[in-house]
């Protein structure tokens, strides 16, 4: 019996020894984390209501189980719109097909009818032939039906696995239910539902007193692979109750759209299906704004910027498997677009990516990335700062700079590394995460 | 008692129960090879000796300890030298001494005297300022001094940590002891000396019969982060007893680098280090070939191609974390930059990597790749293979694919994907390994 208990005793401990070490091995391998690190602590954002629209989000399980996946939203007849999409070649059938209609609705300086918005996860519609194209007919025939408008104006976006055949009539059977249930309060419930794998909902507002009047602009996003300029599996959806031209909409937002959702990457693959989608309702009542360029469409035009960057920020937050948030700012390029370039050199590097995830202040790999992006450069002219340390320059680390200095400033969760080219002043900032075994676990596993 | 044994148990049931979950968790994320899975199984070839020239290794403990890190070769006078390098705007301190000394050696057709090559492991001696160039002299200056030859005709290479000073004193120190013990059997002892993250040493021979006189090549090499066009941080270095002139070999080693060394990319990133020296000693007796065109010219060149895509694909083998060999073809573009361009999309998209490491038949991230490249493309007119299965055409998946072939052929270790745009006659191949957990185990902990 106490040879038998010895033996009990014996094998705890061993198991106990086991228990240590496969935890110390699993510690080496950090798991993911069901919600971004980096997602605001304070939620979603109390969103203004922008007098002339409505949301509904429901369930139509085009893939997903037991979450919306499906968003419409109206907007009141009189408004402008705008848009930007991605540029690639092999762009889905809805962002083929939103790029049509707007040509059309950006002929009159407002839209004369209402306008809808319908948007699906679980399935992009994307590389999937003349029945891609029909789907997205399907979808804003039934829309226009049950708004009570032109299919012409319905507007969809679909996100999610390509190739595979949109089962549109899933979608089309939720819509009478969600246009009854349309309301101006339900922002919230839209950005739920356009998710994928974002592991926390995106949404920004602003205001901005234009003619002595109070405008609002709300607006939401949804990442969170796929994220590189030109753009990115992004969803964005702004909405302003501003009076505005379409022309004059659509220069402010083009225009700021370089310096924040064309600013962002966070693996540098450009999706199939990004799309930027605004709309200004003119329930704010100031005179409408028919220039960009005057003081009224400036002012909210960096109204505007502001809710675009921290959308656009968002989604870098909610990169797949980020832990880390970076700012990569270069100075001193030979132009604007040299300096982008670089920019994206060091943001898009796996090296640097891998470096900022394992804290490791490896300055030599942004020098590679800047002497690999084939801009013009000298190498004993390069000054780099982390943050506000000075870590190298004329050619080498910098006298002053410590090992230790660089190892705590590469703890924190939002980094900055600068970079001085020394050679002209073209500037540019991006941003992007770092690259995470968490990466790895979502792409070598889902099927997007 | 009996109650502190069924405690015990209880203990031991439990624990038992802990340990069956962690090792399950661990599971989920495979460790470390500590040889490449994808390493040839019959190990380092047996390299030819090179009439003329001779190979030492030493460990002078540069960074690594208990192992070689410096390689020194010598090469008999009369012979021809070639050499491409990294095309970084912040190339390293050895890089532009070896480009500024191969300027003088290939005035004539061959050199005079006697060459020296000298390479260390460990540290790259990149962005080390003026001091860095100082270092290089040093080393040139010692092996010149040690092998009875002049400082320019010694060539040197270093690969490893970017930034810090190279300890040069260390290198000269084991010089004189390698140069005694120079030998023409110990190119696989130079071609260990020279590895940093590589986790096998990468050898190629060859022969070919040029005016009935057999001629050997010799060739080694090493990877294995870092690794895009342009070149890589890739060390090779090839020796051939054939008789040519240096211009005609120069020819012939620019061009086949582009198919070769140039179309490989583990992770798109370029090394400021990219180092490829090419030495032909004449001993093999052919008639001295003077044009890299003549029929003489263009078997030497075939052997040599053989060599440089075998050790380039050893080097893709060797890729950071790598599982997989995936052959990247383009057929179809609208010309063989345009092929180059979309086939480096693919092969460098995360997305297209993950799925490939997580044995994923996602054609629609091919698709996606093709899109981002900005490339001339027409969505119906592309078809898509894996290996021999037609996967994806007009525009959509193929009427005959099932999702089940992609799942058995993406099981292979070595993979095909091809991807034909249906609007020219531009082709290009390109290679590249899968983005896994290990490569972001080693490059968020290792400092390169």
């Amino acid at each position: 019996m106490a040879k038998s208990k010895a033996k009990l005793k014996r094998k705890v401990s061993k198991l106990k020894k086991k228990v240590k070490g496969l935890k110390a091995e699993l510690k080496a391998q950090p798991a993911l984390s069901p919600v971004s690190p980096l997602a605001p602590t304070d939620g979603f954002p109390e969103l203004p209501e922008i007098g002339g629209v409505t949301f509904a989000a429901g369930a139509a399980g085009v893939k997903y189980k037991n979450r919306t996946d499906v968003m419409l939203a109206r907007v009141a007849k009189g408004s402008a719109v705008a848009g930007v999409f991605t540029r690639s070649s092999t762009r889905s059938a809805p962002v083929l097909d939103c790029q049509a209609k707007l040509v059309d609705l950006q002929k009159t300086d407002t839209v004369e009818e209402a306008m809808g918005v319908v948007v699906n996860s679980g399935n992009s519609n994307a590389f999937t032939g003349k029945v891609g194209a029909q789907s997205v007919e399907f979808v804003c025939k039934a829309a226009a039906d049950t708004l009570g408008i032109g299919a012409g104006n319905v507007l969809t976006s679909s996100t999610g696995v390509i190739g595979e055949p949109l089962p549109h009539d899933r979608i089309t059977a939720v819509l009478g239910d969600l246009s009854k249930g349309l309301d101006p309060a339900k922002g919230a419930d839209a950005a739920a539902a356009i998710m994928t794998t974002d592991t926390f909902p995106k949404g920004v507002a602003a205001t901005v007193e234009i003619d002595g009047k109070q405008v609002n602009i709300a607006g939401f996003a949804k990442g969170s692979g796929m994220i590189a300029p030109d753009m990115a599996t992004m969803l964005v959806y702004i909405f302003t109750d501003a009076a505005i031209t379409s022309s004059a909409f659509q220069s402010l937002i083009s225009d700021h759209n370089k310096t924040t959702f064309n600013a962002i990457t966070v693996d540098s693959d450009t999706s199939t299906s990004d799309t930027l989608l605004a709309f200004a309702t003119g329930a704010a009542g100031n005179t409408q704004i028919t220039d960009a360029q005057s003081t009224q469409g400036q002012a909210l035009g960096a109204a505007l910027q502001s809710v675009m960057r921290d959308l656009a920020h968002l989604v870098v937050r909610d990169g797949e498997g980020a832990t880390k948030f970076l700012e990569v700012a270069v100075t001193g390029a030979a132009d604007d677009a040299s300096a982008q370039i670089v920019a994206l050199a060091i943001a898009n590097s796996p090296l640097v990516k891998t470096a900022v995830a394992g804290e490791d202040p490896n300055w030599g790999r942004v020098v590679m990335a800047v002497g690999k992006s084939g801009e013009p450069a000298d190498r004993d002219k390069i000054a780099i700062h982390f943050g506000d340390i000075l870590v190298a320059e004329n050619g080498w680390v910098s006298p002053d700079y410590t090992e230790q200095q660089g190892v705590d400033y590469m703890k924190q969760q939002d980094l900055r590394i600068a970079t001085d080219l020394g050679i002209g002043d073209g500037t540019a900032t991006v941003w992007t995460c770092d690259l995470t075994h968490g990466y790895i676990t979502i792409n070598a596993d889902y099927r997007s």
